[in-house]
C-alpha cells in the first residue's frame, strides 16, 4: 500500500477560524479506493516552513497531496515553495495561461496581474485541470514522491480529486486492492461495554482484519476492515450481529446516517404515523424527525407541552394526575401519549417529561430524571431513566432513547435494550 | 510568544469518517488569549508513530497538546506512548482511580476493567480534571516541553481546555501580554457583504489592529484584535457598531453564544412569554429556545403543525384560508399566530410555514419559499422569504430569522434587517 500524506496550508486553519473539511474529504475519497492517509500536517502561510515541510514529507511518503495556497493573493505561496524544494525557477506555463483565459472568458471578466501569477509554476511541473476555478493544480515528482498541489476552495478540490487525482493514483498503484469494510451503527451500548463484549472476538481476530470503534454521540459505530476478501470476514460479522442483536440500528449503509433517518425510514416502510409530546426535550424529537426528508408522510403533529397548563390544555393531562404524581411521572407521560393519540391521526405516539437541569431537581427526582411513555391504541408502555450530564447531553440522549423505543416497537424487537436493564 | 503544536490522534481522522472540529476549537480558544498554534499533525492509532511524533514535536515546541486516545479501548494508546517517550512505566494513579469511581457512581454503573485502564498513566504524570467524562487528562514535561493530553470527546475537551489548560498556560506564560479583543456577534448580513461594508475601515486600520471574520452559520462573528490597548480601538469599534447597528445581536460576550441564548435572555429580561407554531421547521424553533437553561420562565407551549389538519385542529387555522391561499401563505401563518395567542398564556408568538424540500415545490412557490408571521395581541406582522440551500440549511436559517424577528420586536428595533430588504 502506498504511503500517502497530506499537507494542509493556511493561517485560517491554525486560528480555528474555519473547520478543515478538505482533509476529511480527501481522506474519505481515497479510502473508498483502498488508499489510507497515514499522516496529515497543517501549517500556516510561511514560505520557509512550507519549504521545510514539503521537503520532509516528500522524503517519507509515496504520495504527497498539498492543499491550499494556489490562489492569486500574496499569501498564496505553494508554487514558489515547491520550486524552491525542486531547486527550479518559476516559469510561465502556456497551458496554465490558456486555462486562465478560458476561465476569465466564462466569467466575463478580464484577467488581472494577480490572476496571471497563478500561471507561474515550477519549470518541470505538469498542470492538473481545474474544471471550476482559476487555480490550476500542480503535479511534480520530488524525492521520488508524487506531489499533487490542490486548491483550497472545497468545490474545486472535490472535482480535481475525483476527476484527475484518483484516476492518476489508480493508474500509479494499480496492483493495490480495495479494502473490504463492514459497518454497523449501534445504539444503547456504551463504548467500554461494547469493547468488553467484543473482547473474546478481538483476541482471536486474524492479523489482517481490524475492528474499529467510533463514538458518534449518541451512536456507536463498529467497523470491520480487511485488506482483501478474507474468508473469516463473514463469520466475524455474524458474531457481531449476534452479540449486538437489535442494538444494531443500521448496517452497511453508504452515507452517514442517524437514528432519526432509521426511524423515519422504518415508519415510512410500515406506513405508521407518529406524534410526539415533549416536555423536557422541548421539540427536539419532532425536529429530529422532521429534519429527515420525506418525514411529512409519517409525521403530522407535535406538542411541546413545557408547562403543566400546556399539558392539560394541549393533550388533556388531568389536573389530578399532575397534582398526585407530579409532571415528571409515568402516569403523566402515559396520559400525554393517550391525549396525542386521541387528538391526532397518529398510529403511535411517544411522550417525555423530565428534569433537564441545571435547576429543578429534588431529592426524590434529581436532575436527569426522565419519564418516557410510548405506544398505540392497544398498549402504552412507560419507563423512567436517570441520565446525568449537562442539559444538552440530557436532551440529546432522551430524544435518542425515545426514538429508539419507537424503533423497537415498530420493528417488534423482543430483546430489551441494554439501557433499560442498567437503569 | 510560546510555540504551540497540536497532535491529533485517531484512525477515524485519517479515513475521513469524522471532520476534526476539536483542533479548530483548541486553536480558536487559545487564539482568544493571544496564543497561536504553529503546527498541527494528525496521525492514526499506531504506537510507534505516536511515540515518534510525540518525541519529535516535543523537541520543537514549548507546548504540545495531544488530543484523543485516552479512552478505555485497545486503540487508545496515548498514555502508553507518552510513558514510552519518557522512558517510564505505566502506574495506577490513585487520583485517577478516585475520579473514575466518582464518575461511575454518578452514572450508576460499575467500573469495568477497561475503564480501569484509564488510570494507568506514566509514573511522573499529573492528572488534569475531566468534569464530564471518564478519561482524565495527562500533564507531563518532556524535552522541556509542556505536554497536555486531552480527551477526543468534544464536550469533555472543551471543559478541560477552558477550565484547566487555559489557566495553566496563562500562568506558565504570564509575561506574555493578553491580546485586546472586541467581539461582535451579528445576524442578517452575509460575509462578503460585511467585508464590503468594512472595506473603507479595514483600509485605514493601524498596523497593530486586525479585524477578523468567523462564519458561525447562521451567525457571523467580527473580531477586532490589538496586541496592546490601542487608542484607536474604541473609535474603530464605534464605527463597526454604527455600520452594523441592530444586526449586532451580542457584543463582548464571554462564552460562545447563540441566537437562542440572546432571545431567551431578552424575553426573560422583559418578562415576555413566547409560543411558536411550526410547520417547515418541525419543532426546531421550540427546541432552540428550550435548549437554553431557564427557558421555562418564558416558554410554555409549542405547536408542530406539520399537516393541514394539524394546523386546523391545533391552532384553529380556517379551512377556507388553507384552500384559498395554500398552507404556505402569509394569511395562514398569521392565523397560526392568532391561534397560538388565543390558546396559550403567551404574550408573543411566531409561526412559520414553508417548503423545506427537496420535494414539494411548485412554479409559484418554489422549494425554499417560507412565510413567517410574528406579533402580539396588538399587531401581527408577516413576510415571505425564499431561502435556497439544502433542507438542513433551510430549516436552520428559517428558525434563526424567526428568532431574530422576535428579538427585533421585543427590543423595539426600528431599523429593518438586511435580509428583509434583499428578498
Amino acid at each position: 500500500m502506498p504511503t500517502i500524506k497530506l499537507l494542509m496550508t493556511g493561517d485560517e486553519l491554525l486560528i480555528g477560524d474555519i473547520i478543515d473539511t478538505n482533509s476529511s474529504y480527501i481522506a474519505k475519497s481515497l479510502f473508498d479506493i483502498g488508499i489510507k492517509v497515514s499522516e496529515k500536517v497543517t501549517i500556516g502561510d510561511h514560505q520557509s516552513i512550507l519549504v521545510e515541510k514539503i521537503s520532509q514529507l516528500s522524503q517519507s511518503a509515496d504520495v504527497l497531496i498539498i492543499n491550499g495556497g494556489l490562489g492569486p493573493t500574496e499569501d498564496d505561496l505553494t508554487s514558489l515553495a515547491l520550486a524552491n524544494c525542486m531547486q527550479e525557477q518559476l516559469a510561465e506555463h502556456t497551458k496554465a495561461i490558456a486555462h486562465l483565459k478560458s476561465w476569465a472568458e466564462k466569467k466575463r471578466m478580464a484577467l488581472t496581474p494577480s490572476n496571471l501569477k497563478q500561471a507561474q509554476l515550477p519549470e518541470s511541473a505538469d498542470i492538473i485541470a481545474n474544471a471550476i476555478g482559476s487555480a490550476v493544480g500542480i503535479y511534480v515528482k520530488l524525492n521520488d514522491c508524487h506531489v499533487f498541489c490542490t486548491p483550497g476552495v472545497p468545490s474545486e478540490l472535490k472535482v480535481m480529486i475525483e476527476d484527475e487525482i484518483k484516476p492518476k493514483l489508480a493508474e500509479l498503484f494499480s496492483s493495490h486492492k480495495k479494502v473490504h469494510v463492514k459497518k454497523y451503527l449501534t445504539f444503547g451500548i456504551g463504548e467500554s461495554t461494547a469493547q468488553e463484549m467484543l473482547l473474546p472476538l478481538t483476541k482471536t481476530l486474524p492479523d489482517s482484519i481490524s475492528l474499529g470503534y467510533r463514538a458518534a454521540m449518541p451512536l456507536l459505530e463498529l467497523k470491520l476492515l480487511s485488506p482483501q476478501k478474507h474468508e473469516s470476514l463473514n463469520k466475524i460479522s455474524q458474531q457481531i450481529e449476534t452479540l449486538f442483536d437489535d442494538h444494531i440500528i443500521a448496517k452497511d449503509y453508504k452515507d452517514a446516517t442517524s437514528i432519526s433517518d432509521v426511524v423515519v425510514n422504518l415508519l415510512r416502510e410500515k406506513q405508521v404515523k407518529i406524534a410526539c409530546v415533549e416536555s423536557c426535550t422541548g421539540g427536539l424529537i419532532a425536529s429530529m424527525i422532521t429534519s429527515v426528508s420525506g418525514s411529512s408522510e409519517i409525521f403530522e403533529s407535535g406538542y411541546v407541552t413545557y408547562s403543566n397548563q400546556a399539558k392539560t390544555d394541549m393533550v388533556g393531562v388531568k389536573e389530578e394526575t399532575l397534582i398526585a404524581h407530579g409532571a415528571v411521572s409515568e402516569q403523566v407521560v402515559k396520559e400525554m401519549v393517550t391525549g396525542a393519540l386521541e387528538r391526532s391521526d397518529a398510529d403511535v405516539a411517544v411522550a417525555v417529561s423530565g428534569i433537564a437541569g441545571p435547576n429543578g431537581g429534588t431529592k426524590e427526582k434529581p436532575v436527569g430524571t426522565v419519564c418516557v411513555a410510548w405506544g398505540d391504541n392497544d398498549e402504552i408502555q412507560s419507563t423512567t431513566f436517570i441520565i446525568s450530564g449537562n442539559r444538552q447531553y440530557f436532551q440529546t440522549m432522551v430524544a435518542a432513547r425515545a426514538l429508539d423505543l419507537i424503533r423497537r416497537k415498530i420493528a417488534n424487537s423482543e430483546y430489551s435494550p441494554a439501557y433499560m436493564k442498567s437503569r
